[in-house]
């Protein structure tokens, strides 16, 4: 099976390089032709635009920041849509709007073309090792014409309901996300404030329902306000302001997602947007004077 | 060795049973005496006060809703202080204000008699099964003294620094619970909103980054919109009440334990107090007009 990439970033170049490890055939293409060059060592075909990548492809896969992106990569000029033939599949691993994904899925249905939505969780260490977390949305036969591409990239490939519906689960796990970091943040700035001894409380909270990956493994890092990689602030913050999209079109009230992404958005503002998510315990300890 | 219970409620009855099972001489008053008649069988001793119950004990175990009723069974007329002997210790697992604790115990010392703060976690069915976790603070020769009585009570025993500590180490708790629970309601109905396979959501996002023993225990009632206990909303109130207070005392900010706060107040205001405090999800829903 012939698999196009359009998108090279920390994400998919990582991506593209475990499917052509996998034995398929890979052509590429990227915005910004520097970040390709490694892959050529494993095989990958550049090639000039998306078109062309639609073109000598029966699954195209696309990875880039947002919701324009993926519209400029699928229907701008030399689009996947100007090149894609008749029968083929795209899958959008990008995290973007549900609704826009949707309009995406029927104008590429008008000419023949099938979509799947599969964005994904774990991060560049997950992308690089290939242990991504896939949410798939689309039918089934598509779903199953993909599965070995994506085994490729991810262990966990979950076929979560019709188009859109992966990109409803990514949001749904950034909207439990800002709860968890932020109840964490200020318990733990809460704990260093109080005088307490922060490892002995994590310690002797994580036997109970307070219980949580991030308790685990990120109060750490709160604790030393230090908060490399991971997964960028202004990833989660983009990621939320999609739920938070999500939400006003479907009438949900999401406070404590909106304030996580306005906390977030003054993070990116004073410099901090590539920090983990973590570093939101950074705005916490700020509000409580608690700097450095 | 002899210990005594003042405080006979829906986990100090409980707690006083095992510690009479475990072969503890327990004596024991309640404010409403009706509540400890079944005590009897175990050969717990009911007595007229609280001087009394000191007067007849090594230790005394204080259990009770809030700081000033703590207040009242120690120094109201006939309370502890009034007949505890020098040298024994008093061993309050009520949750209430670190300060206050310090207080107290300052109060007690002036008169020979030592104090450690142990509040619990596990709820009610910790408090039967004598699995709790006790957060203890206070001088480790009184925790040491403490540990067999203790021992009956909980599996998980943790001295984690002077008086105040273990009052202080239950506050984060409480604050952690806060964006736990409602980080989970709003990805939970957020996913109800949006149409999705609510159960097939959680088995998705339960092996990544949005674990925690909140998703994987208290989601199922958030969507069925059912919350039998587990541990009530009121209490949870009132803890996050001894949070924010903390909070003032030390210059912390906790805007999301603050909100949490507030939509719980509400949820007492509509009746839902002894619900569990998994209902916060009733309070997102009810934003979000999904009622019933």
């Amino acid at each position: 099976m012939r698999v196009g990439f359009v998108g090279l970033g920390t994400m998919g170049g990582a991506m593209a390089a475990n499917v052509a490890r996998a034995g398929f055939e890979v052509s590429a293409w990227n915005r910004t032709p520097g970040r390709a060059t490694e892959l050529g060592e494993l095989g990958v075909h550049l090639v000039g635009n998306p078109a062309a990548v639609a073109a000598a492809s029966d699954i195209v896969v696309t990875i880039v920041s947002d919701t324009p992106d993926v519209e400029a990569v699928l229907f701008g000029p030399d689009g996947v849509a100007a090149g894609a033939p008749r029968g083929s599949l795209v899958v959008d691993m990008s995290t973007i709007s549900p609704s826009a994904t949707r309009d995406f899925a029927a104008r590429l249905a008008g000419q023949g073309v099938a979509m799947l939505d599969a964005p994904v969780s774990g991060g560049s260490e997950g992308a690089r090792k290939g242990t991504l977390s896939i949410f798939v949305g689309g039918e089934a036969a598509d779903v199953e014409r993909a599965r070995p591409v994506l085994a490729a990239m991810g262990t966990t490939i979950t076929h979560v309901g019709p188009i859109g519906a992966g990109q409803a689960v990514k949001a749904v796990n950034q909207v439990i996300l800002a709860g968890a970091y932020l109840g964490v943040a200020e318990g733990i700035v809460l704990a260093i404030k109080a005088g307490l001894d922060v490892e002995g409380v994590v310690a002797a909270l994580s036997g109970g329902a307070a219980q949580s990956w991030v308790l685990s493994n990120r109060s750490g890092r709160m604790l030393d306000n230090d908060y490399p990689l991971g997964f960028k602030v202004a990833l989660h913050r983009k990621d939320l302001g999609i739920a938070l999209q999500l939400a006003r079109e479907t009438g949900t009230a999401l406070p404590i997602s909106a304030l996580c992404e306005q906390l977030e958005a003054g993070l990116i503002g004073k410099g901090h947007g590539d920090d983990d998510v973590s570093a939101v315990a950074r705005a916490i300890r700020e509000l409580s004077g608690l700097e450095g």
